[in-house]
């Protein structure tokens, strides 16, 4: 069994609405510090695998069909082999 | 300067409807060997403060006031000092 925690995030070129909200958000409360936010997913999904190579594989498919928009996000991933 | 690198995520006993939606459009494309998905924020945050110790403080106080909700989601961050 494995763990893969996938980060997906805006492109550094894309606008990031979402961050700018959140930046303004923190502002607001008196942040003044926050130089920028970046606003991305964070997924942590298990998989049943014996073979991390697969696993892997599994995971950079499932990134590309469903995950991230290839267009507008990047994505990446750890994988951690946990007990089933 | 740092960046605070910030997870939020359901907590383990709250219903996560995102991620089950996740899993149900995974194993709709063939990926059954997913056992479950969870789904969180990651967020990239860079601050403008030269002590560590302050910084620290400042993104847990983001996170209390705005980044997480305290009732179903956990939130952890990890600093790293980056050039200005």
């Amino acid at each position: 069994m494995y763990l893969a925690k996938v980060y997906v995030t805006p492109r550094p070129t894309v606008n990031d609405p979402q961050g700018l909200t959140i930046k303004g958000g923190l502002e607001m409360l008196g942040f003044e510090n926050v130089k920028s936010v970046r606003f991305g997913k964070y997924l942590e999904i298990r998989i049943d695998h014996r073979d991390r190579a697969q696993a892997e594989q599994q995971v950079r498919e499932m990134c590309r069909q469903l995950l991230a928009n290839p267009v507008i996000e990047d994505f990446r991933f750890d994988l951690e082999e946990i007990e089933p």
